[in-house]
């Protein structure tokens, strides 16, 4: 058997959502939803969730419902989210609660949430489903407490890195975790060997994705190069927002001078940006948050290595490709 | 058997809310979720669900997490639906989103919504489990249509009784059918003769009390005794929500009389609703809408009646109490 390339499978993890259609029902409700959808996403969760499949040797094809879900659900999260952030821009466009109103970006995330559990169970043989929507609402909650961890942050006062690593191990981690152990599922029955073994693994490598994901976006909100980037950069020093550069630091001997930028409101944005990059750079924040970021792929690859014989030839291949695209999705 | 009574499962509906427990996770997040649930609420929803479930032959307290289910997700769509609607009290205290703000809000019942569908797997026979939480998914997205429908309702220049008929199916009706509808699923098994006629039977039973139940409020807000309704009468008069009432005033031959008050911004709030009352007693419109109501519990009945044999001994009368609880909630 032939495995579907990498470039195959972003398309049809494209595929799995502009399928999506919502033809009857209040306009009111469903343009907000379509409009959320549209966005140029990157797509990174059903496509990690189609890798997975494939690499242990189901047809992808078949699990497109499940690859919609977890973009879904995502999106879901991402309209809440912008209410919540009081976030005016996604993607280079207006937040649905910005285009719309708050009402309708509610009930419009309430309406995808619900939708990606339809989503989720479409097509699923009766054996896996409990199972599988079990994880999909665990997942779920974890996001919610990683989401409420985030917010707590934002007001308290002393962050630590271990705390900022579960939060980004709840809000982002759980659903990349989710994705690659929904992949098996579909995949391996129960009876495999060592199944429990391998699941463990299986959901560990999904969270050191999604970690490296959120250290990465930490990484160029700060660094990046706007063009390739997509956003724009230093948006999280102008709204001081405690990430892994920002929380390392507020606990440097450098914090007093930290403290002084953040509270100093005569800068300018650009002032702002250049005045906190220059304490980075002191602390030589960059090429650390490099190496967190390095030691979570080297982690992620021996991972990799300890699941290996459960995949199908080329499977190894194509996961590690999966994650060469997460780490150089800048260069 | 003995058919436990209405009594018995009204506190089997009380503690299926009560064994809800949350005692791990951030409190910003838990507090709020813990908060909703606990207010006065009727429970009417679980309690239909353990009714359905007794009254076809199984035992009720089998099916708690079910009942619980349905509860928590209706709180959840209170939370969100008094963000949108700027509703300051329900139940006589503090809505979430007051207590708190709107971001919490929001969080709380997004979990509160994934917590009811954990709640709704727990403990299914493989068997049904696709079929529940498929009911249950469709009857949420229902309930968002509703909730929309309702939005746009209060700019819309006008809506028919129909369109408001369909609205609250949508909204209240919907609900109230997936209980009915679970109740039977938990109790019978494909395999029982007629089932799906019966299915048919018990769901449109659900919706028709369901409406009864919204009509019966819509009365109540107006016409009721404040101390026994346990909210302030006149309420949707002073918020010009569009009830029954309402509507017919809006389409009746008083409909410029109605326009004026409500454009009449010198009124006080006592005179708004003594005004309006005024018009809806020259129209009979307490009247009018008692034998709405009295119309649609004879519906109920003849579909109760065309599911009788269906129901083991004692069944009928278990749910007749249940329908007199709802047409009597004030007397």
């Amino acid at each position: 058997m032939n495995l579907k390339t990498i470039q195959q499978l972003k398309k049809l993890a494209d595929r799995s959502i502009d399928d999506v259609k919502f033809t009857t029902g209040p306009k009111g409700l469903y343009d907000p939803v379509k409009y959320a959808l549209d966005g140029s996403g990157k797509r990174l969760r059903p496509l990690l969730l189609l890798v997975m499949a494939e690499a242990f040797g189901a047809d992808a094809e078949k699990y497109l419902h499940q690859a919609a879900a977890l973009e879904m659900f995502h999106n879901f999260t991402l309209v809440h989210d912008d209410i919540m952030d009081k976030a005016s821009l996604r993607h280079g466009v207006a937040t649905v609660y910005r285009k719309w109103n708050v009402p309708t970006a509610i009930l419009c995330g309430d309406a995808m949430l619900t939708y990606s559990n339809i989503l989720m169970m479409d097509g699923l043989p009766q054996s896996v489903i409990h199972r599988v929507m079990m994880i999909f609402s665990e997942t779920s909650m974890k996001i919610y407490e990683g989401q409420q961890l985030d917010m707590d942050f934002e007001t308290s006062g002393k962050v630590t890195i271990d705390e900022y690593i579960e939060m980004i191990m709840l809000k982002t981690g759980a659903l990349f975790g989710c994705s690659t152990a929904i992949g098996l599922l579909l995949s391996k029955d129960e009876k495999t060997p060592s199944m429990n073994i391998l699941f463990k693994n299986v959901v560990k490598l999904g969270y050191l994705i999604g970690v490296i994901f959120q250290l990465q976006d930490d990484m160029l909100d700060t660094f990046g190069n706007s063009q390739t980037f997509g956003k724009v950069i230093g948006g999280d020093i102008l709204n001081d927002k405690k990430t892994w550069l920002l929380i390392n630091a507020l606990n440097s001997n450098l914090k007093n001078e930290v403290k002084r930028v953040i509270a100093n409101k005569e800068l300018t944005g650009d002032e702002k940006i250049k005045e906190m990059k220059t304490l980075y750079d002191r602390l030589q924040l960059k090429e650390k948050i490099t190496t967190e970021i390095n030691k979570n792929v080297k982690l992620a690859s021996e991972t990799l290595d300890s699941i290996g014989e459960n995949l199908v030839p080329g499977g190894k291949e194509l996961i590690w490709e999966y994650i060469n695209l997460i780490i150089g999705r800048e260069k």
